[in-house]
């Protein structure tokens, strides 16, 4: 955990990413060797005037040390491929040269355990002392290609095309098949960086360096583990609200022991890590190839901020519409029927046997392709328009039917498909005409799917979040009445309860309240009182309540909590809890042993804004079961979303409160009901290391 | 419903799909017309000296009939491009004129309603009349790229390459979309057929052609809607026995009235028809990505038939082995440790800082990658290899590695990521060599998650099925004790119980069988008795079953199943069914709301063999709970089985009996007991329309 250590590099990182002058610090003329393939991958900055000064003591054709390298031109960035023992002398070496940056490719530090551990300490030293910027050690590196700094030993980097998307990602490799992956697609790169094992330079450096580049329209995340979740968090909301940033998490499964020795241990979850990204204001892919379609649809065009937009679907043969359709609907996008007026212009266009609502369906499509693009694009209902059609361009120019159906604000992905240079060359022009473009109907959803993201990212309203009027001054044990008490001062429903101290009170509270009741033991030390005997429900009568009352006795109960029973209904789970690495966060789930084998669970970050809360339900999967199912009670979103925000801003309010669970908190034809709670909270009120 | 209706055309598909001579009927100077297409599309099939006719009788420089056609030279298929109402006529010249097949691309007939129902219901007549084998209406025609037949008006079809992979679409659009994404993958096809609106050729008439053909190595098929689920079902039983199939089935979500208009109602479920599939022997894939990876992995080799293959993982790069190790963890695949001596091999052919146990990562790859791939793949847990690599011809020679690394039997899927022709050359000469090709870890994934559920499908024993020794002649209502006397005669546990007449009969129940009962309405028409009041649980004594009795009698109970408490545990549902396209169906799902709301459920058709219904457990996304979740009863599988097989057999061999429901079926510490059971089964036991 490195949460309260600042970077340790200091400066920009321009020096390493747009440097006037390299040096290659063990280049070599044996062409296996990475010196060498560096020195080759260079040779473009070389060409542009750069300054490319290869260094080898022992080779009198080049530079003696990085000294002289600089004395020959300018040296802003030192390229260190010595073995890894000799790479913090070096860096030194570079540094009092007057390098500001340096990558260090090669592996065997901290990844490779044993003495690796310590050569990067030495690095990290060095970064200390120095503040020069240092990527990796363990990455292939970074590409720049529009300076030519092809700062990598991977043969085709040099081919990567310039573009406006630029990758961070945890490995070098990813960073490498993503930046061929968008050439493959059209795209190309601004920038593509692969943060290796990050002894300085880190995803959040990165990201903050690319809010002030004007060359990079999206930004494509590989996260494998984080170490600084609310830095990362930052970058990300800052980020986001100049450019759209798509991410992709690894760690889904349980991929254990080599994603540790890869990447380190991983300290929080997969789910929270999505989560916290998708709050900051990203786009989450589930695979590199989502993260190609939806990088590339954002860098292309955004889609008007809207909470639920409207999907246009225009497609030239039915069948890939009708996968297009199923995909569309699997990402939950909403294909609205449209107006009675485009719907009258399109009956104008097309043939009366084609299907005209939505999804659009031209037959075989014409020259009034683009006429149809663009009454669909102007629909008041639609916000983005998914299309596909095969290549015929005997029978329409896409690129010009497109060009001619283009409605400013509306953006359109279309998937072509066919084979040929031709082909490749069409979704070329479509890309260049400002339209999204994809090979087959899976990736035009996953284009739309990023566009509807971003689009409703943006829309949220940035509401009062942050400590309200919550109590403060939590700690010490907290048993069931004393939770529920923080509830009611919460505003969180509660049933009328009464502790009891005797066998006497409690038959009092029974008659106070009336039956039925729960009779439960109260104690803050009893954790899971239905397992060991400490629940007993639907008490009618004082015959009963002495049978309950004795059974809590010889469990050792000294207390009791007397309680009116509460309407059947539907239970949920709700906590705030400390994550070690993002801080305070939330969860929602429904209660019952299936949601909770199938891990059916809603994130979010403390503190969260009530109407953003509001959105958590709709995540779970078995959503439906809130939504009146089989005639049962409909959820207040809005409630719960009160509720929800209350929990997380008395977590961000008290430092020594460690979790709080809500477990079941009951959705009733009356509304939220917490039917128990328990709250941990440490005795002495020490700041949490993690705010 | 067209399950007992033969295919109207007689006769093979070779005059369809290898004709010696082809008439296009409608012909056309105009090059926007179908007609001119389709000979542009032909031309290829003329230059390699097939007989190709021009039919149009207002064109003096064709021939004006297609009687003339067969003049010049032999006409085995017509390609008729004539407005719908005339299609019939040309139809029956064709087949006067010795066509003995013909193709109507043109749409304008069932699926655009009005007097389109009545031309297709011409073209019916038609084929009835003459046997003459017809493809279409509605469709974009075929490929056959081998012997130049492109019989498609889509320009770039003549580009598709000749390959070993067919492709039987329901749509033409798909069909051609497949194929170039095949040509683009690398693979080309040896048929692909888009099926329109199927008057006469269908998916099961393909797929028996297929079953014949040599030149096809793997078929993907992609469904819409199902006519003749049994019909379906053995052809792809016949076909998977000889090559492997891959269906992709449009319709997850519901799409249904664009799906409706296009292919006409959906009788059965999405789900019903994937599981009716892969009973059969194919292998299932979500979207048309995956249907390229697994149809093209499948093409070029199969795993040794095994229930639980081991995948070795090796990769040159770390990090997009995680996202390769993340895929397939979530398809569930195996990567076992690897055996002691394969280590030992790794150990001196890697650095010591590599990660060697499986996945196997290299760090960067050298020469020594194909004995890397020879070690894994000969380990003895490993049945198939996935792998990627950067395309890095300066480090290793991957074709070379390969091909040095080759082990017969054991497949391997390799990912290469890079741009340029030099890669899709590497990707090429890969595919010659035998090995399954991706461009990311996503599509090794989908790849090897198809050669895993292929070599599970052939491992299958083909255990017993078919009535056995099951009670027949069901009919007329049964009441739950009469339904519980049936689960008896077949061996399913249930409680101890007495259906009793009276009052002083259910106290006499009471006091043989102890308490706590249940004691319950028992009436055949009553069928939701819980939500009428007409269940009472855990009565002890005398007392509470009056009381009992006296709600029952309340809600004009006439007679009363006292039955012993089963002991708590996990419920499930079981249900045996007739579909109205598949026949017979067995449904297993866990019990509960939850469960109910994600529809979380394991479909098979019956009958089926014990060991085959024994794995239907481990697909439902909640199947922890049935493993002895937080200390809970373990399932006996086989016994899950062995009830679940009776239950097929049952209603195979009774045709009144329409459903049968055990609702809960409970895992309890002792095994399956049955709680409930509807049995619906009509009075006259007339043979259903289904089987």
């Amino acid at each position: 955990m490195t949460s309260t250590v600042p970077p340790t590099g200091t400066g920009g990182l321009d020096a390493l990413f747009a440097p006037k002058g390299i040096a290659v610090v063990g280049a070599s003329r044996n062409p296996a060797k990475l010196g060498a393939a560096l020195a080759r991958s260079l040779a473009g900055f070389a060409g542009r005037g750069g300054h490319l000064a290869l260094v080898n003591g022992r080779d009198e054709a080049m530079h003696p040390s990085v000294r002289a390298a600089a004395d020959a031109g300018p040296v802003d960035l030192a390229m260190v491929c010595v073995p890894a023992a000799a790479c913090a002398g070096v860096l030194a070496e570079a540094a009092d040269a007057g390098a500001r940056a340096a990558v260090v490719c090669g592996g065997g530090f901290a990844e490779a355990g044993g003495p690796g551990v310590r050569y990067q300490e030495e690095l990290a030293a060095v970064v200390a002392g120095t503040g020069l910027r240092l990527l990796g050690p363990n990455t292939s590196g970074f590409l720049a290609p529009r300076s030519g700094v092809t700062a990598s030993f991977v043969p085709g980097a040099a081919q990567v095309r310039p573009g406006r998307i630029a990758v961070v990602a945890a490995s070098g490799g990813v960073n490498h098949a993503m930046a061929f992956l968008l050439t493959e697609a059209g795209h190309g790169v601004s920038l593509a960086v692969g943060l290796g094992n990050a002894v300085d330079v880190s995803a959040p450096d990165v990201l903050d360096h690319l809010a002030e580049d004007p060359e990079t329209a999206a930004v494509a995340l590989h996260l494998e583990s984080v170490a600084d979740g609310p830095r990362l968090v930052d970058a990300v909301r800052r980020l986001s609200a100049r450019r759209p940033v798509v991410a992709l998490v690894v760690g889904r499964h349980d991929i254990g022991a080599f994603a540790a020795s890869h990447t380190g241990a991983l300290a929080t979850s997969w789910r929270t890590t999505r989560a916290a990204l998708a709050q900051a204001g990203a786009v989450l892919v589930d695979d590199e190839r989502e993260l190609v379609d939806a990088v590339g649809a954002l860098a292309v065009a955004r889609a008007r901020p809207g909470r639920d937009p409207g999907v246009g679907v225009v497609t030239a043969q039915a069948g890939p519409g009708l996968l297009l359709l199923d995909d569309l609907s699997g990402r939950g996008a909403r294909v609205p029927g449209l107006a009675r007026s485009t719907q009258e212009t399109l009956a104008t266009l097309l043939p009366p046997l084609t299907y005209q609502r939505n999804p659009v369906d031209t037959g075989r499509p014409g020259p009034e392709l683009g006429q149809v693009f663009r009454a669909v694009a102007e629909d008041p209902r639609v916000d983005v328009v998914a299309g596909y059609a095969l290549h015929e361009p005997d029978a329409v120019d896409l690129v010009a039917a497109v060009r001619d159906g283009r409605v400013p604000d509306v953006p359109l992905v279309l998937g072509v498909g066919g084979t040929g240079d031709e082909v490749v060359q069409a979704r070329r022009d479509l890309l260049d005409a400002g339209v999204a473009v994809a090979t087959e109907p899976r990736g035009v959803g996953a284009g739309i799917g990023a566009l509807l993201a971003d689009a409703r990212v943006r829309a949220r309203r940035p509401g009062a979040v942050g400590p309200q009027q919550v109590p403060t001054g939590i700690r010490g044990a907290h048993d069931e009445h004393r939770a529920k008490g923080l509830l009611d001062r919460l505003g969180i429903r509660t049933t009328p309860r009464r502790a009891c101290g005797s066998r006497a009170e409690a038959h009092a509270a029974l008659a106070e309240l009336g039956g039925p009741v729960a009779v439960k033991i109260l104690d803050a030390t009893v954790l899971h009182k239905t397992e060991v005997g400490g629940v007993h429900l639907g008490i009618g009568g004082p015959a009963e309540l002495d049978t309950a009352l004795d059974r809590l006795d010889a469990i050792g109960a000294a207390r009791y909590l007397v309680e009116r029973m509460a309407p059947p209904g539907v239970d949920l789970v709700l906590g705030a809890r400390r994550d070690p690495v993002f801080g305070p966060i939330l969860l929602l789930g429904l209660g019952g042993t299936t949601a909770e084998a199938l891990a059916d669970v809603a994130i979010r970050l403390a503190p969260l804004a009530p109407d953003e809360a509001a959105e958590m339900p709709a995540e779970l999967a078995g959503h439906a079961l809130l939504d009146g199912w089989r005639g049962g009670p409909v959820l207040d979103t809005a409630e719960l979303g009160r509720v929800t925000a209350a929990l997380g801003d008395l977590l961000v309010a008290n430092p020594g409160l460690d979790e709080i669970e809500v477990n079941p908190l009951r959705l009733t034809p009356d509304g939220l009901v917490a039917l128990d709670a328990v709250v941990m909270a440490r005795e002495a009120a020490d700041a949490h290391p993690h705010r």
